[in-house]
């Protein structure tokens, strides 16, 4: 499985993925679950987090990318004028794949089965962000709910509830999507680190500053036990 | 859906479940999930504990039920020698159910889906937990994972593994297990209040002591405040 969560915040969009992927008990890798497309000189900048079906995902990915060397509007996504356009491309693309991959996978027992994360800024628009579903249909975070998870959220979901609101710091939020990820990772093997971390600051178009927290990570480590320390502290506090 | 959990303790066995159930967003309603099934003179305390399909873990209890009534070993529970034995007449009893149903309920595109956390104490044995699964066959709880969930378990898991063992007391236990409820209310809006509570003494063979923890108890409230006021301030206090 996976767990990736993204955040709409102020001046920017926090977002963070695990890297754990698994066929089965005895197949687990390493793999990235982080993809960015960009273009400083065109001011596009667009992050995608993944779920699901490895090879759909990758697919998805490869096929955004090559199709930026096209002029097909409908399908460079660098020709896009907004995110809502960026978005849509990328659920043209995820249909597309359906067409060709479904009934094979189901001659399989596989479920078509792919969920994307993806925001980012294009031009002069302020950042957006969206959540994609295996059916190439999407919605978008609001004010109210300015988050989004996808892979294994359970777990790691009554963190967010309780201390996320769109007026938290880029610092605060990365504490919070640590110990959401720290919270999954305890409770379920399927998801482990390193995770990738990447806050993109408003009007930056730049990719700069993405972040690989990895098993040992000072920082990370710290979070760690202050937080399960700070847990065990407060329920005994608890009257 | 549901929200059950058990932990098995030094001096007895913890029980909760909530009281929501669903069947689609338009028909909800509250039924105990929690049901006891006692004989004083025979030294047998039995509690269930169900999620799953309500009509399915209703007729178990009531077969149950009707069943202490009669003298076939193989079906009556109150004629159980020990715990293990009880619990395979609830399997016993789950797979003629399943005979009865399932074809039927295939017929409309519902699962058999049924499943029931099982514990008490027979005589001079020791109080033991079960975790029972639709195909009526059972795990049973060990001193290394001494706790089962079933129904929405994945919110409320985090707060059970960093602090249930089985030294915790019956106070703490109650504490952990309002935490995580609370955790699981938050985030799911298929899991409601009130809460059955109810902690079986090992060797008292009585059902005393159930709670029902209404929206509003005193108790509870103070554990939502302080657990929510506890983990921003946590939440703040982190580096």
């Amino acid at each position: 499985m996976t767990y990736c969560v993204a955040m709409k915040l102020k001046n920017g969009i926090l977002f963070g993925s695990d890297t754990r992927t698994n066929a089965g008990v005895d197949q687990v890798a390493t793999v990235s679950k982080m993809h960015i497309l960009e273009s400083k000189q065109k001011k596009i900048t667009i992050v995608m987090l993944s779920a699901g079906n490895l090879s759909l995902s990758q697919l998805v990915v490869e096929r955004l990318k090559q199709n930026t060397k096209g002029k097909d509007k409908l399908k460079n996504i660098f020709m896009a004028k907004n995110m809502h356009e960026a978005v849509s491309i990328v659920g043209r693309e995820i249909r597309s794949i359906y067409k060709d991959n479904a009934d094979h996978l189901k001659n399989h027992n596989v479920d078509f089965n792919l969920s994307l994360i993806v925001g980012g800024q294009i031009g002069k628009e302020e950042p957006r962000l969206f959540n994609m579903y295996s059916a190439g249909n999407f919605i978008e975070a609001t004010t109210e709910t300015p988050y989004f998870q996808i892979g294994e959220t359970k777990y790691g979901k009554p963190i967010i509830d309780r201390v996320l609101n769109n007026h938290l710091s880029e610092k605060e939020a990365i504490k919070c999507l640590l110990v959401s990820f720290d919270s999954t990772i305890k409770s379920n093997i399927s998801v482990g680190t390193p995770i990738d971390l990447f806050f993109y600051k408003q009007n930056s178009f730049s990719s700069k500053g993405k972040y690989r927290v990895v098993e040992g990570d000072e920082y990370f480590e710290n979070i760690k036990q202050s937080w399960s320390d700070g847990i065990r502290s407060l329920f005994n506090q608890l009257p």
